[in-house]
C-alpha cells in the first residue's frame, strides 16, 4: 500500500498540517500517479471550513490534480508509466446509469452515486482524500490526459475551473457572432474569458471595480465593465446572448437578466451562500433562461483539455508550497489571488 | 370607418360598460373581421385594474379573438370573406428586425416595436382596442387561420393560452419518453395538459388541492398531485424532465426545482406579482434550467392551431355575455372559472 505525504485539516478552524496517508495499491483497472501540482478551488475552502456542512476530518482537499503516472494495473491499456494525467472533482461512479453512459458522471444516480475526489467514500469503503498529496490511485476511466503543450502547473486548474466554464459556454452556444459576458474575474472567470474568446465570441467582463481591466483585455475580452458605477448594468441592458456568473455574492438577479437579449441565457456556476431573488417577469419578458451548471463529465473534461491546448487557454497561476496553504485560503477569500493558487507537491518533503 | 360595439372600462375600479368604437377602414394589406368570441385572460384583468401600471382608459381588453372575415384590402391575397380567423396578443410589428424575421414578433426591436392588441398605439397613432368588441381591422400577416374543426368559441382561448403553453412545451422537448408536470390547472394549465399529452409526454398535474383531480385525468394527465399535502413535492423529487408553471403565487422555487431530474427545465409562464426566491444551488446541482416564456410568434401560433385541430386539443369554455364581464373578472380572480370565459359578442347588440 503506497504511503503519500499530504496536507490535511483536523477541524473547521485548524491550519493545514503535514501528514501521511495511505493509498490503495492500484487494482487491475486502476492507475497510481504522482500528483505534481494541485489547484486550490474556493469549494475546497467552503468544505474544509465546514461552510457546506461538516466534512469528515481529517480532510485532505483538492480536486484539481495534475501529475505523472507511476504505476498501472495489470489490465490497464489506456495509460502507461510517465503519462501526464489529471483528475477533477470525482474519481468514480456506477458507469452504467443513464447519466454515466450519457457523459454526465457527476450526476450518477446508480449504485453508490458519484464518488467525489475528497470528502466522499470510495468503493473500498475508505474516505476519499484529495489532491493536496503526493499521489493518488484512481480507476483508469476517471483520469484525463494532459496534452504535452500544457505545463502541469497550468493544467491543474483546468480540471475544475476549466470544465466548469467550458461546459456551459459550449452548451449555451458561445461562438462566432455571440456576445458573452463573464461576471466576475477570478479563478473561474479568467479561464472563462479565455475559453469564450477562443470559441469566437465577443467577450465582456463584468466586475465590481476597474482594478482588473487590463487583465480582462489581456485574457481576450473586448471590454471590462465595473458595476461600482451604478449606471453600468442599465447601460448594458439587452446586450448579451449569454452571461456566465462566477460570483457568489449579489442576491438580486433582475438587473443582470435585463442585460440579456431576448432568448438570452444567464448561467450560474458560482455558489452563493444566500438565496437569490428575482422577478419571474425578468425571464418571461424575452423568453430568457436562468441555468445552473456543475463541472462536466469525463469526456467533456478531456475535450476541454484538448481545446485549451489547441487554443492557448492557460490559467494564470501562483505556485505555492504546502506550508502556504493556510495563508492562501485567506487570500482566496479576500480575492487577492491572481488568479489560481497551485500547490507544488515537491515542497511537501522539504 | 366601421363602428363597432365594445365593452370598456373607464377606470381601475369601473365596471364594464357598453360603448361604440371606431375601427380603421381596412388598408390595402389589411382585413376587417367580425369578432364572434373573445376569451378573458387573467392579463386582461391585471391591465384593466391597473395592476401592471395605469393603462390608457377607456380600455377595451381582449387578446383572444376568434371571428369571420368580413372585408379584405385590395392587395390581400391570403384571406377572403368568410374565413375563420383569430388574433392573439399583438396586431403588428416592424416585420424586418431579427426577431420579426425569426418568428418572434412579440420581441420586435424595430421601429415602433410590437404593437399589442390593446393598451398600445397603432401605426395610425390611435390607441389599440381589443377583442371585447364586435370587429377589428388587422394587418393581414398578424391574423391566423382557425381550422374548420375547431369551433370559434373554443378557438378563442388558444390564441393566447394555447400558444403560451405550446411554445415552451415544444421548445423544451415535451414528447415521447418525457415526464412533464403542469403546475396549476386553470385557463392556461388545462390547455397545457392536453397539448403535452398530445405531444406524447407522460403528463402530471401539480395543483393546490385535489378538487380538480378528475379534470386532470380527463384532460390527459396520468396523475394529479396536491401540494396541500406537505409531503407531495418531496415525494416528487427528481421526477420531471420539464415543468411548466402557470401559477402566479408561490414565491419559493427551490421545492419545485427539486422535482426536476438532472438537466430538467422549469418554465414559468405565470406572472407572479411578487419576487421569487431561490437558491442558485437548486439549479447548479443537476444543470437545471429556469426559463420564462411569453406567448409565441405568428407562425408558431398557426402551428399550434393546426396541432390542436389535429390532436383534439380543445379548451373548456364557459360562454358569457357582455353584461357578465365584470362579474366574470371576479370569478377568474377567485379561481371559479372552468376553465376559460369566452364572451359571445352577439350579446352586445341585445
Amino acid at each position: 500500500m503506497p504511503e503519500v505525504t499530504a496536507y490535511a485539516v483536523a477541524s473547521q478552524t485548524a491550519p493545514f498540517a503535514k501528514t501521511t496517508i495511505t493509498r490503495r495499491k492500484p487494482g487491475p483497472t486502476e492507475v497510481f500517479f504522482d500528483i505534481v501540482y494541485a489547484g486550490i478551488c474556493h469549494s475546497d475552502i467552503h468544505t474544509a471550513r465546514g461552510e457546506w456542512g461538516t466534512p469528515t476530518y481529517p480532510l485532505v482537499p483538492g480536486h484539481e490534480l495534475a501529475g505523472i503516472v507511476r504505476e498501472v494495473g495489470s489490465e490497464v491499456t489506456r495509460w502507461k508509466v510517465g503519462d501526464h494525467v489529471g483528475v477533477g472533482c470525482f474519481v468514480d461512479s456506477c458507469g452504467t446509469c443513464e447519466f454515466c453512459t450519457g457523459g454526465q458522471e457527476q450526476f450518477c444516480n446508480g449504485e453508490g452515486r458519484t464518488i467525489w475526489t475528497y470528502n466522499s467514500v470510495g468503493r473500498d469503503g475508505v474516505p476519499t482524500a484529495g489532491g493536496y498529496s503526493t499521489g493518488i490511485t484512481v480507476e483508469q476511466d476517471y483520469v484525463c490526459r494532459i496534452p504535452d503543450s500544457i505545463d502541469l502547473q497550468v493544467a491543474a486548474p483546468l480540471l475544475c475551473a476549466g470544465v466548469t466554464l467550458y461546459s456551459p459556454l459550449k452548451r449555451w452556444g458561445a461562438g462566432e457572432g455571440t456576445k458573452v459576458a463573464i461576471v466576475g474575474l477570478g479563478g473561474l472567470g479568467h479561464v472563462g474569458v479565455q475559453i469564450a474568446a477562443a470559441m469566437g465570441a465577443e467577450v465582456h467582463v463584468i466586475s465590481r471595480t476597474d482594478a482588473k481591466r487590463d487583465d480582462s483585455l489581456r485574457f481576450g475580452a473586448v471590454a471590462h465593465h465595473a458595476t461600482q458605477d451604478p449606471t453600468t448594468l442599465k447601460r448594458l441592458r439587452g446586450t448579451f446572448d449569454l452571461m456566465v456568473s462566477t460570483v457568489s455574492g449579489d442576491s438580486s438577479l433582475d438587473a443582470y437578466l435585463a442585460c440579456l437579449r431576448p432568448g438570452g441565457v444567464f448561467v450560474d456556476v458560482g455558489l452563493p451562500e444566500h438565496p437569490s431573488t428575482l422577478r419571474l417577469g425578468s425571464l418571461t419578458s424575452g423568453n430568457k433562461v436562468l441555468a445552473g451548471s456543475q463541472i462536466g463529465g469525463i469526456a467533456e473534461t478531456q475535450e476541454m483539455l484538448d481545446f485549451c491546448a489547441e487554443h492557448g487557454v492557460r490559467p494564470q497561476v501562483e505556485v505555492i508550497g504546502g506550508e502556504d496553504i493556510t495563508a492562501a485560503y485567506d487570500a482566496v477569500v479576500n480575492a487577492q489571488v491572481r488568479y489560481r493558487y497551485v500547490i507544488d507537491t515537491s515542497t511537501f518533503d522539504a
